[in-house]
């Protein structure tokens, strides 16, 4: 990973930066709408999930939402992260000395077992870098066979972080190659962020196409209101808020709260970032605390407007409806913030008080659809919900 | 629906003319590839399958395939059968004295339990006209809720087909509803074939683009070689064919082996048509005996080049890619054109053979995406298979 000191600001510009470097490397994800979620998300919510919970009424908030969805689940690799790992080699390229050093053929190194592993074995292959993977060695088989496809060297480790850290370290020793942490540097959150600016352009330009059909004329600038992102690590959720500033859209972060996952809500609101979580929600892209430059940009300056979190029966129901209305595959953490947008009371409540008749244009990021078959339908096999 | 007699001809030109006539009312769904599943395409197949079914050894064909897909799945009501309800309707308002005798009051009938039921349903609420519904009371309840979600008025008989046709009878005595068949008249099948022509242009656009983009010029003609399309009562796979004669496009059917469901198949290269047929393939759209009309264009004019027929297995197996490689929600029956291209060595041999070191891009239609969760999970559930 480049230096951080050598990053460019974390703003706007540097987000479009960013932006031109990867464009050649990356799919532009197609955004979708569907009426019929729409029209789901514009009722009162339905009662979901465990007696108890206060989620097993039903919703009274009846705010308007159009919602458009962001599919980085067809993204390379499956998920948003290719974004961040293709910036990281284009930095590093551009880093005064990393060639010359013989950069190129140290490589780079991280320790993951999940999409970030993916997208940087494929972002080092397409740059001939050699990549080096640190995996626990109780990693699911197909993780690390998909890893392995994309080329780089699998080593593995304990499952612990301090095992993860201490192989990795010595990858490190041993071959001069760079780390690429997953989301706690400039250089991730940027490349993350141009998922933002895409959204915002093709939500303006699918609003003009519409209005055009209905026989409407161009009149005052449309686009969305808000953007409900998930927020694991945070480095997405981060580099969506800069690609927000100064538009005068919305940013939210969408968490499970099962077992203590939505650790950036709660650091949020008593004020400090929570460093440890410990959970096995079913978004298990979302188990990670938030990491510290996502948090300086989330809440140091308050560029993430609130967190809402849902439970797991919430996530379930809101994947199921993705599947089964808009046909397409995601994960389970992609389905947090929909679940936010159709079930969680204090958005909804929200929605409804500051957008009125007139409604929000909301849009839902689908961060990445690698889910096994098998997990599948372990997930939804009949009876079990 | 519209007396045949007045019906267009089965040309080309027709299908062209039905497109016009639906545009307004149906989708222009979006076509994809996938790098990875071409290449999976273009290695000799794995074993999948049976013991002594023939498919338990690798294959040895080595065709050069460049899998381009058109996802009827995002087409309304989840499958392309939209485009022949809608074709039928419109045609309906266009026959002389239909409209001054009432028949917008009257409305239309089927008797059907799958995606046509419900196409009818949208297509005529659209247009506001009632549509009755003729289901066997042992349908799965949510294709009843979705039917009746469409505003249609759904009238349970018993499963046979006698039992079916007799309630059908009853209705149009008691309502003057016209009957609109689900495969077996020209106005549903030219509508099906407007599939086929947005697939061609999409796809010739789709090759511009990329030789453009990489540096390419443009030189001769190029788009596809071949169409893969599920053949179930054949109404789709004949109004493909229209929609390719005199292109030099080849157009294949697909069906299911299980159980006898390769009625065409059988019939085609017998040379007589199958009328009857029992299987409980997982492809259930495709459990249907070709009909009287889509034969005539499939096999009396020969515009369908062959048919192949896959196994349960390999059928499941190509829905898992479609949905770990593609992230796309695709229903079993759409998954066997793909299975087809990636598994049976007849259809490979042909392409390598024909095509030789220059390949071929072959369209595969994924006819629709209507599959619940629950069945979804049983029938991936870990060890399942």
């Amino acid at each position: 990973m480049a230096d951080p000191s050598t990053s460019p600001p974390l703003t706007r510009a540097s987000v479009a930066e960013a932006r031109k470097l990867i464009e050649p490397f990356v799919h532009r994800t197609p955004v979708i709408s569907s009426s019929s979620l729409s029209e789901l998300a514009s009722s009162p919510a339905p009662a979901i999930g465990e007696a108890g919970t206060g989620a097993e009424e039903k919703g009274k908030a009846k705010p308007k939402l159009r919602l458009w969805f962001k599919c980085e689940n067809f993204q390379k690799v499956g998920a948003f992260k290719a974004r961040g790992a293709f910036h990281a080699i284009e930095r590093l390229k551009r880093e005064p000395g990393w060639l010359e050093g013989g950069g190129r053929e140290r490589g780079v190194v991280t320790h993951s077992s999940g999409n970030h592993a993916q997208a940087l074995s494929l972002a080092a292959r397409t740059n001939n870098i050699p990549a080096y993977i640190v995996m626990p060695s109780i990693s699911a088989p197909p993780k690390i066979a998909a890893t392995k496809g994309y080329g780089a060297n699998v080593i593995f480790s304990g499952s612990t972080s301090v095992e993860r850290e201490a192989v990795t370290a010595k990858v490190i020793e041993d071959t001069g190659a760079r780390l690429v942490p997953p989301y706690d540097h400039p250089d991730i959150i940027l490349g993350q962020g141009t998922l933002g600016l895409e959204f915002q352009e093709q939500v303006e330009t699918l609003m003009a196409e519409k209005a055009e059909k209905g026989g409407e004329k161009p009149t005052k600038k449309k686009g969305l209101d808000a953007i409900i992102a998930p927020c694991g690590g945070g480095g997405m959720l981060s580099g969506v808020a800069l690609s927000c500033e100064g538009t005068g859209i919305r940013v939210f972060g969408a968490e499970p709260s099962f077992q203590g996952a939505d650790d950036a809500k709660r650091g949020f609101e008593s004020g400090s970032r929570i460093t440890s979580v410990k959970t096995l929600t079913i978004a298990d892209g979302l188990r990670t605390p938030v990491g510290a430059i996502p948090w300086s940009v989330i809440y140091d300056r308050r560029l993430v407007s609130a967190f809402f979190s849902v439970s797991e029966s919430q996530i379930k129901s809101a994947m199921r409806l993705a599947y089964e209305r808009l046909k397409v595959v995601i994960e389970p953490s992609s389905a947090v913030p929909l679940a936010v947008a159709l079930y969680d009371e204090a958005f909804r409540e929200l929605v409804e008080r500051e957008a009125g008749d007139e409604g929000w244009d909301v849009g839902i990021v689908f961060s990445g659809g690698n889910v096994g078959l098998d997990a599948l339908g372990a997930l939804f096999a009949e009876g079990k919900e």
